[in-house]
């Protein structure tokens, strides 16, 4: 299976995986929300080769998660800017940060990237709470319910795939 | 520049990336969390080839995210559960459906899976919160300051690559 298939899976997950869940559009992304625009600074500080970069750019303003900003004219130059569905991504950079710096940091290199809530003063990564009762959550303190279209798609996935084996099968057999 | 060596990045973003930030590894993690314990079940939703869905879940013992348990004797048969460190992953997945229904999802399909808040009652895709005050936060809300560490790192980068530049450029002009 192709990764652009996961788009068609009943699953918001699998979609979201199929359009970000690649390693450099995770870089790319991470270099957006630091600040980085142009397109010079992603390359060096991702290690991109420049024509990859350049396809990852084009499927990201293909996709309205960054747009290009042309930002002189003469000579023409252009930066890159997260769009407000790019920078709905946040969450998913300061989770994947949290759990670099509990499992993949060691001591002497805790908080590389210190996150300040300007709010109250605080000092720490962010945590997933509740949206309607602000308790701060873990996969344990949640129900998860599969619509049934979910449930049907993964039914469907399975049969497919039981299918092909059995046919797989079938011809190895004979 | 190969994926592995994120992983020297002096930053919790690219460590992570470089171990989970792989559209395979994501919808294996999805599996499992989802409760797919079977090397089969996981191949059949996900899609992945026998082949590489072995080598991912190698490298995720490896990682230990996933661990590999022996549920029967005769015949021998295993399953793969998720570590207490692969379970710290879930705010990623949570993120990305987050992400993906918001904006991957039409009107009729909306929340395929649907997660409830135990305690409260309250269904809805947990937020990111300030977990020293509770309120719930956007990158707008956070003050983000990198250690001496992380900006030595990223300069050496700049100046890595600027040399090998002019390097290259040395050599076209001849």
């Amino acid at each position: 299976m192709k990764i652009e298939r996961l788009s068609d899976q009943v699953c918001s997950m699998a979609r979201a995986v199929a359009v970000v869940g690649d390693p450099w559009t995770l870089m790319i992304l991470r270099e957006l929300f630091l600040g980085s625009r142009r397109f010079e600074t992603i390359r060096e500080q991702t290690g991109i080769s420049p024509q990859l970069l350049s396809r990852r750019m084009k499927d990201l303003v293909a996709e309205e998660i960054v747009q290009r900003v042309t930002y002189s004219e003469r000579p023409v130059r252009h930066e890159f800017r997260l769009t407000a569905k790019g920078a709905d991504l946040w969450p998913v950079l300061i989770t994947l940060k949290a759990w670099g710096d509990r499992h993949l940091s060691s001591p002497q290199d805790n908080y590389l990237l210190e996150l300040t809530h300007r709010d109250c003063g605080h000092l720490a990564n962010p945590h997933l709470a509740c949206p309607a009762c602000h308790a701060l959550v873990s996969p344990m303190d949640m129900d998860a319910t599969m619509s049934p279209a979910m449930i049907e798609d993964r039914q469907a996935r399975g049969a497919a795939n039981s299918q092909t084996l059995a046919r797989t099968r079938r011809t190895k057999a004979g």
